[in-house]
């Protein structure tokens, strides 16, 4: 199987000279994007490539930039020019210029380097497509056709909700349908299978595991909802608002017509946003997601919980749940099996409520026409929704529709229990019922026994009255 | 004006002897609680008395526990019995007996204690309307009777939303209403001026103050919307599950009943919970409605940060804004004045921004068929809620309305702008109008004459290009 | 037993008027406070009597007045005066004017109206020791005579430092001492009883219920440790600064004197900050404790959250531990008892991680000169402390020191485990080991005829090699 | 310049055969890992690259099993296994084999398959040193030779330490001491520039620049005094505790030994931990470092925040500061400048304050031996670390060496400030000199005019007493 592998590369040079306002620089040759790009890797070497603009902010700017070129073209754009845009914009929208985005989170507040990054790449790309001279801003200027009726102010919001909602519903949502869906059908395959209730931790009354579930299947549902009900606000674009919100330099009916493109190109229900100032200062519906995230955090942090702790065992835990084995479990322990995936989704959950908390101060710390932590905050949103997205695909395949009931055990806890003395209050009231409770508890006898015994009721009688099957609802 | 005061005060003895199932225990006589009350003191010495059950959950004990007793009688009830309850009940709502609940949130985490300090006060309450005994249990017992059909938790859960639901509409809703109006009038107020607009804390192209101002107003606009949006699942109640959710002990119908004649008392669409064991099991719906505060928060800290710095001065500040003088402002300089009001804003958003945190921490943590972080979940959601109503209102009514523009420094600063250079963008291209702006920032010289001497244009075409008056939107 | 209790009142009118620099006010006329008090009140009606200033800042102003009216009559203030002053702001400190001081956190960020009101209230109670007319300034001066060399920015700061240092002494430090002591007491009861070991929630190999609880002591030991590392910035005061931190209107060692004093009074090692900037405009202090605070939380959440789930049963938990009986632990359920003190304690963890959020947010805004967080800041972390330092005592008390251990029950899990195996790893290696233990769990029997039956040993060599009591430590 | 490369690869096959417990599974050929480190990659697709277990926790690893190899070989494992383990270790901690570490974070929560997957990188790698075959585990088994007398249990929380601690000691403190030294020339620098306080964002009285900037330094300096105080605990070490605390399958010095080699291996003080099943069960130590790290992010979000409003302008804003112009700043507004250091800065603080939140949560939320939040843990505090050490170099290279003092600004702001009245309060009182000031600030005129027709004092009394040079310190 020996192999050679050739590759033909034709380098005019390793550098080519590019320049800003700020001077010239030397760019490498085989990239797209120019000075300005080059100068914020000089200025910010903060964190390494692990750190680097989520691409997916990156693909929504080629959303963007493709959506307003069009509206360009409509208002006057040389139709060259803005073909050439649409067609560069398209493939890093693609994802077929990743190489070509190198900057890090930690830049400017605004995102206007990465704003510009897209549009350097884009004016190259295009300029390229046009048969021009790479850097020579000539046919296509990345401020003056790329960035035309834009500023970073606007287009970087745009672009950061562009990204969440593209998260939310590609990676979110379904994932989310997906954990929904596993529960529910467990709910129903366990319906019939009578438990013991834990309040406290402590023994309580009875319920069926598929009540249990259903209790979990209600939880993802209303995070299904509440990750629904933050999107109106997220689907309010800011582009056409510029530098400060006014939309200064760009033409009447921009913004809507911006926001409509952008909402064919991406089949979601985008608008323009009704107050460009709110939508360039603030990021409050980012913050209002980033809540409905963290909400969805917690229910999932319950549900693994749970999940573990009934799970428990082989021998020495709770062990009402056999949950499937998916890989060893201990370099130490030889034949352990951990509920990992209850591990990775409640690590998730602690990062999702931690990304909460950085989204929350960033988002409280705008001053005047500008809030500036926006590179922050999106992409602890994406983290966000792209880890519970993940973590919810894979807690479902790999626990979720594997788990078992161990029947037995269940039904061995769910018989010794002393909290079944409950079905007796409404016969002899709360007083007589603990003193049952306490007084077997203390001799480690039955309740039925118990309550014979202190003369409070015949056996005939508990016998009627305490069947946990006849517990799990209302009369 | 000497005046004596006169009490005279009947006590048949200091203490009465009560019972629960763990024995014996002294209860002030002049207090309608018992023994579990007592016990709690004695058990739980955490905080002291700033740290009460915040007194909105008693009230809403009391709607709870009376809404119960009519649907109580209904399913057969002593009416005798069933009418004491209502009336006492009716006075623990109408707040005539706080002084009989000196429990603290840092109890049992399923408020079982207090739960069981509104059943002792009622019932004790309700003996003492029918003649009785107190601490008799006769002929109103506290668990039998006034708890009948119910849990603590399911009963806990129920007045933490209705008293969640009842401050946000009675405190929060009002308030934020209050403050959205009094920046409304100040955004129409100040339509017609001119001003300088900042991003990056730096200078930018210009917008009119009432547009500034119209990004707070859309801000609160949008702070009653998220408020509003996470209210449905704060009016499902959890009444009627009991124990763990089944609710075993309770008669069908009765959850729907008790929702009903809750929403009747309280004029607000409470519903009962689709699901039980959720309703018991996690308390997402505050964390959601937490998430929905800290939006608020957030939108609070920015708005009252930027009328601080913009009202900063008198004379070495921005200067914009003339802010209301309301006290003296040191007790060292002499006639200095401060933004209190904004300051007194920003404090409260970051107390909410933290409790949600503690929100957040304590709804992840539930176990199996409870969570057990009840009380200082509902303590940190009425806080936050309060903190926020109250806020609003101080600062509409102290800062905003009396809040003036300084249009002498505004339009100063607004003239001397070297960002009006932005207008020349689709004249003369970003790299020229750049070269222009850096000149004369260089030079300290206008932007006029230095476009001119830079031979870019002409002293008329730069007349016509820049006016701030139409700059302030698309064309 | 009937009783008249009667006060005779002298009022010689109800209401007197003051007047500070914005004017006259009417002051009740049985209130030592002054003007700024009453305008504060008016001014900042936000959350009501829950949200007052604690009291431990109003009794560290005492100690601080007192101080600074010492080192003032050392530079020159009339003897008669500071007399005066002294002896009411001990009564201050002492606690004996509590009701003299109504005002809200949520006022001016400086806490300059808290200042005041102390200023106030030192003034006037001075007044009437040397026979002067309330209200009238004369012959001791709110300002010239109590807060002479001061200012609220330094003061305030000041009286944040004292108050959570003594609270960290005299509430925290003793309650953490106690939960310490307690749990080593059962770390050496229990330092016999060999019990499984569980990791992620499952079973793992023995170790000894004295080595699990030593694992708590050392959590707690290094609360203590982490308090006091945090405690030398603390000690450090701002007294000195005045208004920006240069010290105008001070004499030269002002600064160290007021330390010196303050250090004699309460007997704790506080220094004069080396830089007064630093100690106005930043809290970072009182952020670093809060930081220990949280990390204290974070040890309290875990070793309570053990103790409920090693203590859950009595019938269907793991049952390890019996945790001591304090009360009813169910309104619906008889017989039923919770680790209430358990729940107490990580309700407390989950605020106090809460509070330190609202410390941070508070602590990283503060801007150029001041820090206006400061009373929102002090609020918290005297709460976090106060709430550890009480629960654990309380935990303590009604928990820890009435832990029994099961043994029976603890005999039998461990004997049970499939973990053991993991003795026989230096024997037979990892892989045979992991056969072992998988298949005595499929075929549900015990670890030994598995061994034998798979022919990797000799019933002898598991005797041998498989011992629980030589599993506790290295060899 | 044509250039053709080409790679001439031997691939015996593309996939080899490797089995654990579970059984087999296919490895890419050019990959040392194996089946485990395959399974993971199958089971937790949740984040992507972007997500993989940061590489200095891999590197720790290479430091930590090669001081177990030779304290293993101590006590007499094969020195031929144990020189080639060596080997392979050196390489990992060096970062030759960094490719051969796909997994994510979000993996089980002890980190067992990062434990396994470094075990089976070395195993291999050493097995290639040794002549055998990979995926034989022969002569070099990943469990029984490369993880004796381990545990990933102890390994992990080790690996951890190692990180973290290197991390603190190679970016985070290098970077605090860069800005602590870059602050403090400028406090030298900018000694004698008096200019105007300014508290509540509002004027206040005077202070020099160099003393403003002293705060910053002091913030810094007690930076640095924090993070080394939060070191001691994290300098301990868990190896030698192995799967629950006891040492099972160690040897009586092992763990010792392999601390020292550590601390050796490192130069940094590693010693080993007094209690390991804290050492397991809890990382409080991370807790507290992230604590600290936090506290580090108040101070430069404090420090940030002032510098770029001290900067603001360039016509509109406070403009005492002349910050360094790197690169343009805005894709709109042509010669803009904006203080994007700060901003980096700013939001690298607000993600720090998150991350301690997620640290928080994860070290609350152990149970029993073992704490399995620590991937999640780990992953937070290198991301703080890191952050924060980059950004201060950047923000002190970028940012402070190039800050320059407006000093026409600074005198003119200051010689008009009304605030300078404070320094008459010694000598007409605080209500006379509040007269002065707010009738000057009403009439638009100056403290000296309106003081001497308000006939409180002379001019030449004036002159001699409001002296701004003389405002700077006590007397």
């Amino acid at each position: 199987l020996d192999r050679v592998f050739c590759l033909s590369v034709t380098l005019l040079s390793e550098y080519r000279v590019e320049r800003d306002t700020f001077g010239e620089l030397k760019v490498p040759a085989d990239k797209y994007y120019g000075a300005q790009t080059v100068r914020s890797t000089m200025n910010f070497k903060i964190g390494g490539p692990t750190e680097r603009m989520p691409i997916q902010v990156i693909k929504a700017f080629g959303i963007l930039k493709r959506a307003a070129a069009e509206v360009n073209k409509d208002y006057g754009l040389d139709p060259k020019i803005a073909d050439a845009v649409i067609q560069a914009a398209d493939e890093v929208a693609a994802g077929k210029l990743d190489d070509h985005f190198p900057l890090v989170v930690w830049q400017t507040g605004s995102g206007t380097q990465s704003n510009m990054n897209v549009n350097e790449v884009i004016s190259n790309r295009a300029i390229e497509i046009l048969g021009g001279k790479l850097g020579s801003k000539d046919p296509v200027h990345p401020n003056d056709h790329v960035n035309k009726s834009q500023s970073s102010n606007d287009t970087f919001p745009t672009a950061m909700h562009i990204a969440a909602a593209t998260e939310v519903h590609h990676v979110l949502l379904p994932g989310l349908q997906t954990l929904h869906d596993a529960l529910a059908a467990k709910a129903n395959e366990f319906k019939d299978i009578i438990k013991i209730g834990r309040t406290h931790t402590q023994d309580a009354v009875p319920l069926s595991l598929g009540q249990e579930f259903g209790g979990y299947v209600q939880q993802v549902k209303y995070s299904i909802e509440r990750v629904k009900a933050a999107m109106p606000r997220v689907y309010e674009l800011a582009a056409g608002g510029t530098a400060v919100g006014t939309g200064l330099n760009t033409r009447i009916g921009f913004a809507e017509k911006v926001a409509s493109t952008v909402a064919s190109l991406t089949g979601l229900p985008f608008v323009t946003a009704p107050n460009k100032f709110e939508a360039l200062a603030a990021h409050d519906a980012l913050v209002e997601l980033s809540g409905a995230l963290n909400t969805v955090a917690v229910s999932m942090m319950k549900i693994a919980n749970d999940i573990r702790f009934l799970g428990s065992g082989p021998r020495s835990g709770l062990g009402e749940l056999i949950l499937p084995e998916n890989e060893p479990g201990s370099s130490i322990m030889p034949g352990k099996v951990n509920p990992t995936q209850c591990e990775a989704m409640t690590m998730v959950a602690a990062q999702v409520m931690g990304n909460h908390v950085a989204v929350t101060i960033g988002g409280s710390n705008g001053h005047f026409e500008l809030n500036v932590f926006k590179p922050m905050m999106i992409k602890n949103v994406l983290n966000s929704a792209r880890l519970l997205g993940d973590a919810s695909v894979s807690f479902s395949n790999n626990c979720v529709v594997g788990i078992q009931a161990n029947t037995e055990r269940i039904n061995k806890l769910m018989n010794e229990s002393l909290m079944l003395v409950t079905a007796l209050n409404p016969h002899i009231g709360y007083d007589k019922a603990a003193t049952i409770a306490k007084t077997a508890h203390k001799k480690g006898s039955t309740l039925k026994a118990t309550a014979v015994e202190l003369g409070y009721l015949t056996e005939e009688q508990f016998d009627q009255w305490v069947k946990p099957s006849e517990m799990l609802g209302p009369k």
